[in-house]
């Protein structure tokens, strides 16, 4: 496109880097859904030929409860959006404040019994610009990371120049205290860590963690991104299940999965969020988030907190489409969460079972590839909800023993077999 | 608030580094402001004591043109939360892509010239995430970013590792030719930069620095956020108006400032931006922007793209607030940007002059102190746009003139005097 004198050698370098992804068979097509509200989990598929699209059950969405859908939810979003616009028009500093922010801040740093709160953008913006201040605040930050941390996480660690990250083996306490006991004892030390992993579906066991931040005196920062509105009686995530909050120095959660609308936070101690709200670059240089986002958001925590009964009623789905699964032999890792994970092994076998189903089915999983999880443990990754009937899972579970069985897995690694096998 | 055998050190830490932001007058308050969109730029205060609170003309939105109140705005993202729901549920890959986002996509790459466009759920993030992906993508790469680029490009260009970083004078095209010979020819270059500046309200010379990024092979990145929906026939910012976007390869934007809503974005060739779309961090491992919010963008952005009338208004508001100005002897800085910038010289004066603007005057202007700005050119920025009446100005320009002599300087440094000199 560019006039120039010389092709800039970057050009060739992104039609390289395509091919090779194509070649590996983890080039991503994004399908596009649009969901209908009225009908959650169904969508409509976009198709070139057809078009009034097509119906399709979506079974990856990380709107875990459906509040993205809940009339009260849509209703306060419509109300801000008629009282205050579209957008919030500027940073938190620059007119972007609204009175909606201040008393989400307050609910979430309600939620998990701390002193105050911070909004981000998105959970991943929570993450990275939460990790990569606290890490480059005093020198000699040492941090360690469980191995399977997301993403974000990893890019605020990452970014925080000057400090040390000394990861931990996932989920292993054994690990983590050798490394405590190892590191210079005046070193100031943080661990990072999530409570649900996402992409297996296990849970850290927090207490324990703790109680090596207290014997090293550790600082402690928790994701609870796939927990928030889904674990505890308020739907405070793990932390609030297991009773721990208080052990825990920085909650960090999103708005955009359990509360279904967008955006992310941290809750802290009301120094440590007052530092960061004056330091974080990815805090304070951005617009802030849309009133009628933070309305939404806002009723949503105070529903979800107050209602039991949708997470009862969303475990109550999961373990039924368990045993419907179980039930018809089809392979699943059982995790101790909402995740159910369903091996397959290879970036190539799991795309064609993912188009396949939603061709041939109109059932969408998404295929969870590589870079998001290791190389041979490609999966389908599945969650229930309390808006799949019982006739939506009797569908699924026949397609995926149809498909599991017609396609086949070029070659067996130990890592697939021992995933299978570890399904009930 | 923890639990643990001895405080950590982190806790102190906040509570001095607050200590010293407040003894330095630069710790932040956000002002609770309520935007009333039938009344735009009217907002209402939160008062503790007085329960309606009060009416405020803010003069600082960065909703140049008022489009998050337009009303086809609004409801383009009411509908698509009653079909939709409030949130996208999902990352890109994971059930959050609608036809909405793919249009919304294709609208921005077509208002550029560009093959094709990549959404980000911030302008923040999309300059954070695209810069650091490219930059660390080749082995060598030099960036060459100018002195004045906004915190979240640096944030890009600082978190590439391995990348080497020239930082050349603002808008000196002298010096960056200076620092691109001097560099080895076979390295890949970028060159970073802005079209309008924010806090300062120049534009740079885009095609004086695409000629040098011809003669020295360099890719061009360009920051349009300020800029885009306010210049150009069809609002494709400066590099619209310029006709120069076929020079520039990668055009990055907003959606929260001229458009009035809410995310970021890039446009470049159809290879760089997918190749962004495989690679970057930022863009893979987040949920997409709510439906609604890319609904009213897309509303927004045609609207703007057809109605060049905006921009002449938002130009002759402008041009009319800084005659008044004029007339009446209150020194701002003249610029060739949208952006009126009153000089003040000092943190604690400026926060009092804002405050007394907001308490006796019921206008609100944000004071711009460090880290946005260097110390001793603290300033409020003033954004005068087509919903402020000529009432509304005589009203802001008395009290300007008011407020400036009843508050001293406490000393007055040269940089402030050449600044007020440069005043018209």
């Amino acid at each position: 496109m560019s006039i120039r004198n010389a092709r800039h050698p970057f050009y060739d370098f992104c039609d390289d880097a395509l091919a090779d992804i194509r070649r590996q068979g983890r080039y991503r097509t994004f399908t596009p859904l649009a969901r209908d509200a009225a009908r959650y989990p169904v969508y409509e598929e976009e198709l070139a030929d057809i078009p009034q699209g097509r119906e399709v059950v979506v079974w990856s969405s990380n709107d875990y409860l459906g509040m993205g859908v809940e009339p009260e939810v849509c209703e306060a979003a419509i109300s801000a959006i008629r009282e205050h616009g579209a957008g919030a028009g500027g940073t938190r500093n620059i007119a972007g404040t609204s009175p909606l922010h201040k008393a989400l801040e307050a609910e979430l740093a309600s939620l998990h019994g701390k002193e105050a709160g911070l909004l981000f953008t998105s959970g991943y913006v929570s993450n990275q610009a939460s990790l990569q201040t606290i890490l480059t605040s005093m020198p000699g930050w040492i941090c360690f990371s469980d191995r399977l941390n997301h993403a974000s996480m990893i890019a605020g660690i990452k970014g925080a120049r000057g400090s040390t990250t000394i990861i931990f083996e996932h989920n292993d306490l054994a690990d983590l205290e050798a490394k405590l006991a190892a590191a210079p004892v005046d070193a100031p030390k943080l661990i990072a860590f999530e409570s649900v992993y996402s992409m297996d579906g296990d849970i850290s066991d927090i207490a324990g963690i703790c109680a090596l931040a207290r014997r090293y005196n550790a600082l402690t920062y928790i994701d609870e991104v796939h927990a928030v509105g889904l674990y505890g009686e308020q739907g405070g995530g793990v932390t609030d299940r297991d009773d721990v909050s208080d052990q825990v120095d920085i909650i960090e959660g999103t708005l955009a999965k359990g509360f279904g609308v967008h955006g992310g936070y941290i809750t802290a101690s009301a120094s440590i969020v007052d530092y960061l709200r004056s330091a974080a670059s990815g805090f304070i240089f951005t617009t802030s988030l849309p009133p009628s986002v933070v309305a939404a958001a806002l009723t949503s925590v105070k529903m979800v907190r107050a209602q039991n009964w949708r997470r009862e009623k969303m475990f109550e789905r999961v373990n039924t489409f368990r045993a419907k699964m179980r039930a018809a032999g089809v392979p699943f890792t059982m995790t101790p969460s909402h995740i159910v994970p369903v091996p397959v092994g290879d970036a190539e076998r799991c795309k064609i079972i993912s188009r396949r189903l939603l061709n041939e089915y109109g059932l969408y999983a998404t295929p969870i590839n590589y870079p998001t999880v290791p190389q041979g443990t490609e999966r389908l990754r599945l969650t229930p909800g309390p808006f799949h009937t019982d006739e939506m899972m009797d569908q699924m579970v026949a397609a995926l023993k149809t498909l599991l069985a017609e396609v086949p897995l070029p070659v067996v690694s130990d890592n697939v077999r021992g995933m299978a096998e570890a399904a009930a």
